[in-house]
């Protein structure tokens, strides 16, 4: 039998190996981390590597993700579908093995990691979404949902911010299943910590509500055991274990410094390493009693049917709910969602409110809320003007998890993060909402959402200067942007109540990314429109307003500046001109129509465009080229009521007609 | 003599009255904590209202700065330029009083704040550019720089991250000037807080290293004024003071309810204020002896003629010392810095090294860097691989202060916004570094430097898919877009050691905003140019490489994609074509430029453009229109070797070629 240190060391061998070899990346987490990751995965940790799918495994998050090849070589020990072939390309093109751990790549990875701190959210998030349906769906006698969240965080994510949102959070909300490991080995990337980073952490942790386990050996197999039982038998609190640890543990020379933090060893030194781990095989070579001694493949498999059969029992008094749970871990929807979202939308149509596109939102919810029991929903702070709560909200509470809604707190990159965790989980869609100003405090967050393509639905409101009177800190300007030229992200920016229907259905469907809903703080015009223009908005853009001949002049427009399009077109016809106007509230859905489409609706011999909107300018020269003009900011705002910014910042008919006349004059 | 109370209820008069003139805004917090600052005020703050420049004031700063009626009542009251018609148009267009409290409008102001919890980083920053001035130019007998900074800071901003960078940080600094008041009231805006944030503050400040003074009855002066002795007299430790105060007190109905929070009062309430306040004035009507109570004028006066006898006899015993003190706090560089500046971009074109640009920056850190001693340097704990460490840089600790470089740790949104209070103090220039990617951590501090327009130097490097191996959590794609739409700043992306030069002498000199220089990890290939040439970088964009006639095709290119337009360009005109290479290494620099020149560079009748870029394509329509190419990322990195990487995404020489045949063709 080999010792526990000896299949520690297969961690630590792989990853020295697989970084030298890749001549880049960080051996010094994987081997300071070790011992702590196999007492964890080999006595505690519930999963079934045949299976990572598997609803009720326990998760792993590695939030100091650089640390990739200490999960890589996990995975690959215990039994996933990750070959030694992998763990050899570390860091190559189109591998499994990426620098970093990225969601979709190699099985069992639950999320990717990299950006510090966000990882602790992800677990947060998935803490949380377990509790949250251990809630709804456990009976007495059935705890089908019952798992633990493991998370190992090095000093970098601690120092981040973002762990005091969600560590803090974690402990209101009695997130007593995340159990959480400090590797403290005292160096950063920069040297020894001490110089920055003097924390008391225990006593921080302790501050939050969380139980903390001090001064654990984080190289002493049975403290690290006694410490994750001690964390296991709390049920209440979260759990912080503080392993004192020795970076690079096992490189002789290199071990407790900064310079085995993130490169290479070094061929010298990596042999010294095998001497000293007592480690004498050839990279990648790992001993059949070493694989062994790690292999989790039968006990996956016969923990999964024991729930299996959990499941069945629970299936047998709880049909419905056993139905729908299996439907909600699938990530399918009702199957008359459509059905009824699209009859919502045309009551919207038909209904023709003006009012806010926030409040359109919350009516939204109202009409769909009632059939997606997993919506869970929250807002940073800022429910009663983001409009997030709905007839059917309960708040989630440590003591009453089984609601469907999280007061998040002033925490928008620890909700968008946690989000996130909620979405990795399955079994619930979340949405979470702040102003659109601060999707900047989030805005990484927003990115990982993207990157891992996560059905998390961002909420903005207040979308332009047309909040008014807060001024030029809360008016977002550039945001629009910045969420539009992020890859699979899509952002709706409706421009009445039918709209903001569609886009809510659009992003509860859209099972392959993230949406960002940008909605107004003030009233919206309602367009009239036909069936037909109905159909049309989830394409992104269509022709809301059209003239009789081919037209001299487009004017496109999203939000609270489509009714500003729609009078200065109304001017231009009376003046005998061919105007249509194009509503775009999601520029990356038209940007994926068909050649055919975008062509019908902006047929390029039409140079002659304006672009209407309350956002920068410069995004919309893709649409209107160097012959057009664009009505809207390239600078601040400023702090007035929001009709005289309107007139002031030149979100005017008159102005519009304008910058009309100046194309087509040029035409 | 009018009562403490008196005087504290003239703060909330203004703040209801104003509130509800504007019909928006937040009286809760100035009413709240209307007799903290009270005794802050008029017993303790050394400050000059008659010169709010004096540079050895008091800073202080409100990081709930919703409650802006607080803080515009404070310098009306005690006598600054701010007149009650300026209360009275609280709010409204172009009025010194903006609902957020905006630097440069109300004379006073010493930051913008609203964004929550960047408050508390510039007062951290405030702090430690006190602690680093002094450090560098105290002497025996001659503290010539020595004050505090107060800062108040409510749930909101507890709650968000940025407080645990900053805080972290300012106690491991050892800031013992800083003074923090926790307005500790028990309600956001969703309610009573307990449901979403029961951290034990106290312990978490301990845990940082602070001195916390807990349970001050923050409607109590005496126990206020005890509370700010004892926090004086802590010399080695920040200060919290934890004050129970009552949101909106004085509002006999809705004090101590999220009601008084956000919204006015209501005729009704606030006539029952009155009441209850005995406070029978009209609005804006404040009697004589209330304003002879707040005066600060007579006392501001003696304090500022006592510093400058002060300051005179520093100069009288070091009298370089004095005039570069003087040279620094003014903003001013040393005489010969431009020259100095030119002659070092001028040694680099000579020399023409092929390097990475953040090596060149730190050439330049070593070239400019002994003749600047206002930089204070940093890095969010990437020193070695953001090269920002040069020969003459020293740590600045606690017990050291007067060093030029702070190591930030893992903090980037706390370091930005504590580069942003250093700007704001005034006396140091600051950069700042982190990962391109990881600008998204500190994205809104970055826009509030664009806000206020400060003298943040912001370092980025690992400019692209270049970086390699680290994969798609680390590569940046939109985060050049987000930099280039924010107003009133400048990105450069240098293509060699020469444009890094010349990036870096602009930053310096570059008084009315901040900049962003992005450099690269991987070698640029240094490119000859005229003298001309060089002279012309500063505008932003020229004329790298240019044809006999009038060009055919414009290449556009940044960074390390100048070098790929260069070779397509020599392939191009071997084949007989007449192309151009602009190099645009700071495209807001460019539209900055006159029309005549712009023209010149980019002539309106060349159409056939392709510009090509590492980052993000939608951007650079606004440059090529409908009509050109780009060659640039519309998705996500991937983790391989750079060159991999490089080609895989299309940035060949071929590619290059195919797109300049389409757009020439098409003409």
């Amino acid at each position: 039998m080999p010792s526990r240190t000896d299949l520690a060391n297969a961690i630590r061998a792989l990853s020295m190996d697989a970084v030298q070899r890749a001549n880049s990346g960080h051996p010094g987490a994987p081997m300071g981390m070790a011992d702590i990751a196999e007492v964890l995965w080999n006595d505690f940790l519930q999963h079934n590597p045949a299976n990572p799918q598997w609803p009720n495994r326990d998760r792993f998050v590695l939030s100091n993700g650089h640390g990739s090849m200490l999960i890589y070589s996990l995975l690959h020990l215990t039994g996933y579908e990750l070959p030694i072939q992998q763990l050899q390309n570390f860091r190559q093109l189109h591998s499994l093995t990426p620098g970093h751990p990225e969601y979709g790549y190699a099985p069992g990875v639950e999320t990717t990691t990299g950006p510090l701190g966000q990882g602790l959210g992800n677990a947060v998030g998935m803490a949380l979404a377990e509790k949250v349906l251990a809630g709804q769906f456990n009976r007495p006698g059935h705890d089908i949902i019952d798992h633990h969240t493991y998370v190992f965080a090095g000093d970098g994510c601690l120092m981040e911010g973002i762990s005091h949102e969600v560590c803090s959070l974690a402990g209101t909300l009695g997130l007593g299943k995340l159990i959480a490991f400090y590797d403290d080995n005292g160096i950063s990337i920069d040297g020894e910590v001490e110089g920055w980073f003097t924390d008391d952490t225990p006593a921080r942790f302790r501050a939050y509500g969380w139980q903390v386990i001090p001064r654990v050996d984080g190289h002493d197999p049975e403290e690290i055991r006694q410490a994750i039982e001690t964390a296991r038998a709390e049920h209440d609190r979260p759990t912080l274990i503080c392993c004192k640890t020795v970076i690079g543990k096992g490189a002789p020379n290199k071990e407790g410094s900064e310079s085995c933090h993130g490169a290479p060893l070094g061929v010298d030194e990596i042999a010294a390493a095998r001497e000293a781990l007592g480690w004498p095989h050839e990279p990648f070579e790992i001993p059949e009693k070493i694989y062994n001694g790690w292999d989790a493949l039968q006990a996956g498999a016969s923990r999964e049917r024991d729930w299996d059969s959990a499941m069945a029992a629970y299936a047998g008094a709880y049909p419905e709910l056993a139905a729908q749970l299996r439907r909600r871990l699938a990530g399918d929807l009702p199957d008359d969602f459509a059905e009824r979202a699209q009859a919502w939308v045309d009551t919207c149509q038909a209904e023709g409110q003006t009012i806010a596109s926030r409040k359109a939102s919350q009516n939204s919810l109202n009409a769909l809320g009632p059939i997606l029991p997993e919506l869970l929903g929250g807002s940073a702070d800022l429910a009663g003007s983001n409009l997030t709560l709905w007839s059917g909200t309960t708040g989630v509470t440590a003591d009453d998890s089984g609601g469907n809604y999280v007061y998040y707190g002033v925490r928008e990159f620890g909700m968008s993060a946690i989000m996130n965790g909620i979405s990795l989980h399955g079994g619930l869609v979340p949405y979470g909402a702040t102003f659109l100003i601060f999707m900047e405090y989030a805005r990484n967050a927003v990115r990982m959402a993207a990157l891992m393509k996560l059905r998390s639905i961002f909420v903005y409101t207040h979308d332009s200067i047309g909040l008014g009177e807060d001024g030029p800190t809360h008016q977002p300007i550039e945001q629009l942007t910045t969420l539009r030229v992020t890859p699979n992200l899509h952002t709706w920016r409706p421009c009445d109540a039918v709209e903001s229907a569609v886009s809510w259905k659009a992003a509860i469907e859209r099972r392959q990314g993230p949406t960002a809903l940008v909605f107004s703080r003030q009233n919206l015009a309602h367009q009239p429109r036909s069936a037909e223009q109905v159909a049309a908005i989830t394409r992104g853009a269509y022709v809301l307003v059209d003239c009789a001949q081919h037209p001299q002049l487009i004017l496109l427009a999203t939000g609270s500046e489509v009714q500003l399009a729609v009078e200065a077109a109304a001017r231009l016809t009376e003046a005998g001109k061919q105007v249509r106007v194009v509503s775009m509230p999601c520029a990356e859905l038209f940007m994926e129509q068909d050649a055919g489409y975008r062509e019908k609706v902006l047929p390029s011999d039409v140079l002659a465009r304006v672009a209407i909107e309350a956002g920068h300018v410069d995004y919309w020269y893709k649409f209107v080229g160097l012959d057009g003009r664009v009505v809207g900011m390239t600078s601040f705002g400023e702090s007035a009521p929001a009709p005289e910014l309107m007139t002031y910042f030149g979100f005017t008919v008159e102005h519009v007609l304008a910058m009309a006349e100046e194309v087509m004059f040029e035409e």
